[in-house]
């Protein structure tokens, strides 16, 4: 791009909304979400895997629907589920910004964290556990875990 | 404006933060939030319906407290205002990005999904879905949900 | 800086993705998150008290975990943690965005109301409260908090 034409640009964008507005105005936004893996009920859109807007990502709560129900074999596929919707998203677990896990049975805390430590690197997120009602979790699993992170 | 004191301007706000600071340091705000539908208790401010931060929308945990005390009335009363409170902060039901449900029993996870579902558009948020304690939501609704949106 | 050269920055800057780039796409992130007070699990990072990013910042889960175990007590030291969190990552309770509010039985609803109004300024984050299982909060505190909220 020539000088003399960006110049021009930035004083038509200082004189609207994008630069000065922007300063102005804290965050704006011209993106859409984007999302991936979308789950239908009866043929129609339910929630997705993830969702993006601009750097921020969201990832749909996880589960372990499998044998064994044993709240460390079910912590390793949750935080497995967690890295694949991430790195999907262009993410990945050491950009996690704040997790939330719910467990099935608050007995499960000491097992689950001991699957769970430093799986996020040496900077881990903010954490909130909390146990649910006993089956309160979709599909029996012992534990579901959601999470916000960044690109 | 005239264009040398735009031009001025951005030279002023270049020597500053406002423009390679926000460059260089990534998210820059210089907004205060705004909130709608102020509800307080003993006459002192409680929670908020909504807050907003840029392009940012938090919509705040909504139940409902009426007859009949069924699962898919509820969910529709649930739907109906979280897009209320979405619509009054300037977005809707397609650009949220991430719902947190919680049923009072796991045994409405379906009837909650009847109606959940193509309520958010062809591409919906993510969800975490968990039963609490049975009552575990306040005034007796059989379901609550919270959303994080954008505008 | 020299005005002559900080034309030349944002010039060049204009030619690159950083202005421009914003306005088009939305949120750009040059950051990585910084972290606050990380608890250690078996010496292997678990979680931090708190996350940043940009201007967003993310707060652990919070409980109380000494006597007297009353809901009035434990709303207080939930509260007090949350603000010293906050005001480490250079935050406040007034720029608070979102709470939620995990009871350890609903019947304490209206004694975590009775010290939580008002603890967050005129213009209160949106809220979710629920009662999850009993006991189900770790460390037997009557109730855990988290935020996320800004700079």
């Amino acid at each position: 791009m020539e000088r003399r034409s960006i110049l021009k640009k930035l004083l038509a964008s200082a004189a609207g909304i994008s630069i000065f507005g922007f300063a102005k105005a804290g965050i704006v936004n011209n993106d859409e979400k984007e999302v991936n893996n979308i789950t239908n009920h009866q043929d129609v859109p339910l929630f997705s895997g993830s969702t993006k807007l601009g750097n921020m990502v969201f990832i749909a709560g996880k589960g372990a629907h499998v044998e064994p129900f044993e709240i460390k074999a079910h912590t390793e596929i949750v935080l497995q589920e967690l890295e694949k919707e991430l790195k999907k998203a262009g993410s990945s677990m050491e950009k996690v910004l704040k997790v939330t896990v719910f467990l099935n049975d608050i007995a499960d805390y000491q097992g689950m964290n001991d699957v769970y430590k430093g799986r996020f690197g040496k900077n881990p997120p903010v954490r909130t556990t909390v146990a649910v009602a006993k089956g309160g979790v979709p599909g029996n699993s012992l534990v579901e875990m959601d999470c916000i992170a960044y690109i």
